[in-house]
Parts: C-alpha cells; sequence; structure tokens
C-alpha cells in the first residue's frame, strides 16, 4: 500500500510536468547521426579530434579502462599526474587536481573553502553544482543578483571579520554571459574574501592560449582566487579539475571527500584530456574562429527579430516564449537535423524558457549557417 | 593578509594531521608496475580484459572520446541506452539509470526518494556518498547503529504515517561485512518504508549470475527497493547506476540534479561497461575463484594471529594497531611490491584503523598467495 502511494505520487508528479510542458525525455543518439551539433559543450571540436582519439587508445590498451580505485588507492596514475602538472601550468596556479566530474569537483572545492563562520556569497545564476556545494558545505550562504557587484560588495561590508567566500561561474553556462571577474575580484580582496570561480565554459574559449576567463581577467595566479573547470567541454573529455594554492590542494587530497571516496577518472580519458590541452593552448586560429561565429549568429539570430543573449563566449541563449515553446523549436529544429538546447524552469535561473544554442569550431562552417537558418525558420 | 591567514590555517590543519598520522599522499603508478594489485577494485580483473578493452576502442573511434553534453542534451548515446537496458535485465529491474559516478548516482537516488517529512535510516557504516545523499536532500536523519535490524525497526515505529527510507550499503567498503538485507526489507515493508541498497562491492561479485547482494537476498524486482551500484569495481569502468521501478527512473530523468547537470559518462567507458557486464553475467568460475581466495586469505591471515574481518564478499579487512602503523604496514608492503589499502579516520566508521585488502580473480594465484606472505611478513 506504502509503495502504491509512492510510485502513485510520483506519477502525479510526472503529469504536472507534463502539464506545464516541463517533461525532460532521453534522445539517444548513434555514432554518425548527420545531425548538425549546435548543442553539445565541445567547442573546439577536440572530441573526437586524431590526436585527441589517438592518445586516448594508447592509455587504453596500456592501462585498461578503469582506474581500478579511488585516487588515494589505485587510482592515480602517471596520465593523472602529467595533466594535473599540465593544467596547473596551463592555469598558472601552484596545482591543479583532477577529480572525477566537475560537479564532484565544484562540490568538493566549495566545502573545502569553507571553515567555520565562513560567508557564502552565491551568484542567483550559478550552476547546480555550485548550489549544491553551497548546500552541503552547510555555512550560511547568500545568493545575490546575478553579476551585481555592489550587491556582493554590501554582503560582504554586512559580515565584518567573517571569512567569506565569492562564489561565481565565469561564463554563466545558461546565457553565456560573462561574470565581471576583475572587479568581483577587487572587491572580494578589498574585503578579505576569497574569490572561486568555475571557469568551465570559458577554459580552452576565451583568455591567453585558450586558459580562460580568470586568465583574461587577469588573476591568473591570484593567492585568493581559485579556479575549477570541467574537462568534458572545449576538452572532449570528462571529469573536473581544482586549480588553486599548493596549500589548498593539498587541503583537498586529503579532506575533500568528493576526491578522497570517489573512484578516479579512467586513465583513458585523462590521456585524451591530456591531448586536447595541447591542442586548446595552441588553439587561437580555433578561438578565433568561435568568437567570429557566436558574434555572426548573436547577428542572424537578432536580425530576424530573436532576442538574443549578449553571447560573450561559445553560449548563444534565445529566448523562447514558453516551456511548449521551447520544447516543440528544439523538437522541429531536431526533425530538421539540427540538435540546440531546450532550457526551462527549473533550468533557469528566472522564469524563461529558451533555446541555447552552442557554437563548435568542429561544425562545417556551411552546416552552422545553414543551422542558424533552420532555427530561424524554426521560430514561433 | 587574509590569504596569508588562510594559507596558515590550512598548514597548521595539515600539521595537526602529520602529527596524528593521517597525512595521505597521492602515489601516480605507472601502467606495467609489476605490483600485485591487492588494493584496487577490480574483483573480476575486467579492466583490462581484450574483450572489454576491445568494446571500448570501439566506441572510441565510433564516438570520440567525450559525451560532449549532459544526458538530456546530447549526452545519451546508444551505447548509454543498451547499457542500461542490459543493466535493467540484469539487475532484475524496471529500469536503469546510468550516471558518470556512482558518488552522483548516490546522491541523486537519496535526493530523488525524499517527499515531505520523509525519514532517512541510515547505517553507521554507511559510504560517504550515501550519508552526503542524506545531508543533501534536507531530511531528518537518523543514523542507526551498523547492521543493526531492532535499531531500524524502532526508528521506523518511531515515526508513524511518515514516509521512511532504509539507506545501506549490501557490503560495506570498509570491512567487507554484509548487511541483513532480506531481514532488513522485511522491517521496511512491515512499515511501508522504502529501502535503498549501494550494491557497488557486490555487484558482479556475489548473486546469481553476479546481480549482487540485492539479488542473493531474493529482493531482485521488489517495487519497494532501490539500487544503486558504481560501474568501477567489479565492471572495471567507471560510473554509477541507479535501478528500480519505471517511475522512480523517470522521476530522476526528470528531476534529480545530479544526473541532469552534469556530463555523461563518456561513451568509450559505457561500452566497455557493456561488455565487462556480458563477462560478469558468465564470470560463476570467477566468482567461485573470487570466494575461495577470499576465504583463504581469511584463514591466512588469522593463522598469523591478526584480526581480520568476515569477509563476506571480496573484501578483507585488517586491524592495525594505529594510524601511524597502518600506513607503515601498507609502505612496507608497498616496497615489497604488494599494493594494500590503508584506512585510517575518518575514512573509517569506528576510531580503528585498517589495511583493507581486495580479492581480485585478475591477479595469478602464485602472486596472490606471496602477496599474502608478504602483508603477514610486514605486519607490525
Amino acid at each position: 500500500m506504502a509503495v502504491a502511494d509512492w510510485l502513485a505520487a510520483l506519477d502525479r508528479r510526472a503529469e504536472l510536468r507534463a502539464k506545464a510542458g516541463l517533461t525532460r525525455r532521453l534522445h539517444p543518439r548513434a555514432a554518425a547521426d548527420g545531425v548538425v551539433d549546435l548543442a553539445g559543450n565541445d567547442y573546439l571540436g577536440l572530441a573526437a579530434h586524431p590526436e585527441v582519439v589517438a592518445a586516448a587508445a594508447q592509455a587504453l590498451a596500456a592501462y585498461g579502462l578503469g582506474a581500478t580505485g579511488s585516487r588515494l588507492i589505485r587510482g592515480s596514475t602517471e596520465v593523472h599526474h602529467t595533466l594535473e602538472e599540465t593544467l596547473a601550468d596551463w592555469l598558472g596556479t601552484d596545482r591543479a587536481l583532477v577529480f572525477s566530474s566537475g560537479y564532484l569537483a565544484n562540490l568538493g572545492a566549495v566545502r573545502a573553502l569553507v571553515r567555520p563562520r565562513t560567508l557564502l556569497i552565491s551568484d542567483a545564476h550559478n550552476h547546480a553544482s555550485l548550489i549544491d556545494g553551497c548546500r552541503i558545505s552547510g555555512a550560511e550562504t547568500v545568493v545575490t543578483p546575478h553579476a551585481d557587484v555592489a550587491a556582493v560588495a554590501a554582503a560582504l561590508a554586512a559580515a565584518p571579520g567573517r571569512p567569506a567566500v565569492v562564489v561565481t561561474e565565469s561564463v554563466f553556462s545558461v546565457d553565456g554571459d560573462l561574470a565581471p571577474l576583475a572587479r568581483l575580484h577587487a572587491t572580494a580582496r578589498e574585503h578579505g574574501a576569497l574569490l572561486l570561480v568555475d571557469d568551465a565554459h570559458a577554459l580552452g574559449v576565451v583568455g591567453p592560449d585558450g586558459a580562460g576567463a580568470v586568465a583574461e581577467a587577469g588573476l591568473t595566479g591570484e593567492p585568493d582566487v581559485v579556479v575549477t573547470a570541467t574537462l568534458s567541454k572545449a576538452l572532449g573529455g570528462a571529469g573536473g579539475v581544482v586549480a588553486g594554492p599548493a596549500e589548498f590542494v593539498r587541503h583537498l587530497v586529503e579532506t575533500a571527500r568528493t576526491f578522497i571516496y570517489d573512484t578516479a577518472l579512467p586513465p583513458v580519458v585523462a590521456a585524451g584530456v591530456q591531448a586536447a590541452v595541447g591542442l586548446a593552448r595552441s588553439g587561437a586560429g580555433l578561438r578565433a574562429e568561435l568568437a567570429e561565429r557566436a558574434a555572426h549568429a548573436v547577428g542572424r539570430l537578432r536580425a530576424a527579430g530573436l532576442d538574443v543573449s549578449a553571447a560573450d563566449a561559445a553560449v548563444v541563449s534565445i529566448t523562447a516564449p514558453s516551456p511548449e515553446a521551447a520544447t516543440a523549436w528544439a523538437t522541429a529544429c531536431r526533425d530538421r537535423g539540427v540538435a540546440v538546447g531546450c532550457f526551462r524552469p527549473p533550468s533557469t535561473p528566472d522564469s524563461r524558457s529558451r533555446l541555447r544554442l552552442t557554437v563548435s569550431a568542429g561544425v562545417p562552417r556551411a552546416d552552422f549557417e545553414h543551422a542558424l537558418e533552420v532555427i530561424v525558420e524554426c521560430a514561433p
């Protein structure tokens, strides 16, 4: 009877979501589905780059599939060690530590930054993993309006003498706009606070040698800045990284639950990402192409009368009139061979539904242009 | 100044850990390090099995390295879909859902089981990911003494009319002992509660066709049981799975933050795990070898006067007199070419430090026997 009640309650919630246009369904794709991908996060087209695949294949043959244990037991290989040294060098930090996902990296980083009485100041548009990191840390958290430096300053001023951490994405995942990192850092430093930046959508895409938005903002190696990122977007693989002062990374190794009690990233993935970092660092041409495409997409979509976000990196967001309209729009695009993201509440930080496009240098130019036309033609 | 204070505080905490013998260090390994591995979780030796590696290599060539997006955007491939159908068939549940790690699977599963006023009843020896799942769910959580069915019954009886979930591992990761699953389920059902079982260290190792401890306990397909597991232990890969009633898995797809907002498991990993499932299901000989080796290890180590756990599956725990002694013991073994786990507080649920051995059918028998002698000879 209790079980029947539970299942019935789950059914009722699914029906409510369906009525609100918020049903989510999985759409498994084939290996070569011929779809023009403006939905994935493979910004530089490195996931299937021959050098990335070759490096991964070599590690697969050498190590086998899985890491066979947590990082502190048998899961750390020389591939992980080399990747961490390379990432620290690229990001300009003392050390970098690889987690098995960006989600777990953020959970670990936020919690490890919390000391007794710490105040967390979290941007209203932050990613779920940062929000969960704040929650699981148990620290008092103030959510400030999106990209509002004055609100951050006010929150810091209201907590004098307390340790504080300002938590933000650099390129926000939903709208693709850039946080005011330099001003956030100046404000944090003025109040003796630390700054945690999730650079997931900027790493490889912006900054000198693609080192991300933290580097672009001139904050490389600042001892009061901790950077997190995924290895699954521009780097085409999987996993996450936390980079910062040596003392902090040692603290993560010795105390971060999502690092210690988790199976390590497979060596095959770490090796592929290692190759991708090399390609990304020398990928100025890819980044120029990306920036030009993003600007072009914004121009074309605005010319069609659509409400389009700023697109500071490679994410472009288009407002849809309703969740149902967003779903229908994305479905119509998919039916015409174009994959676009469909973001609806609660995945959006406001009440608006959106199409979310990601620009990739890996998509042939003609396909990209065609996809923009399909999006315009399918607009509600 | 604030930064210097922070770094100094991190240094002081590291010094305190060092004084207590609780320093943790990474030891990256080479691909063919010649070490006899009694520390990893590759119980069936499948991580480097030729069929697993070949299946992974094929998917790597077909899909590239990463999944390029979250499961609901571009991250679901036909490989994921097939793996989920195979896992559901093996586990005897309506559906199964693959997460990018076991940690994230547990966070997602616990939270998704929580309804308003839900009481969580969590075993004292549960894994960090289950504990964090309870914390992040926000639900009231009662921690019951380890494997204590009467305490679970009392906690349920004290909360009449409230939704409740009993949360347990099957084979506990530290000591390798088996939870009283059949009695826990009977107790849960009597009170209309659900049972969540993390079968990570049992899947592939025990049960009919290796289907795990839930199957071994006769609970296959019970609608009030949700099973989680990792794909990174006996299956030699990475990732996690949640399996249960179709209504619940749909609920996860549509609401679980650690599923929705996370890059999908790389297809290369999913494909290798798919091959590993086939080998594990038909691996009765490997399981017989494992059980014989575990019993043999317990006998040999006890004969040497060591305090050894029950070893209900393939994990064997040996008490060490102190954290320092555990570290020295493990280091001495490693210096002689034998890798063993070294578990110290806070990774142990009581105050005791341990060596933790994992028995693997993939280690040559002579090496396994030699490793047991090394462990005995290095004992403090």
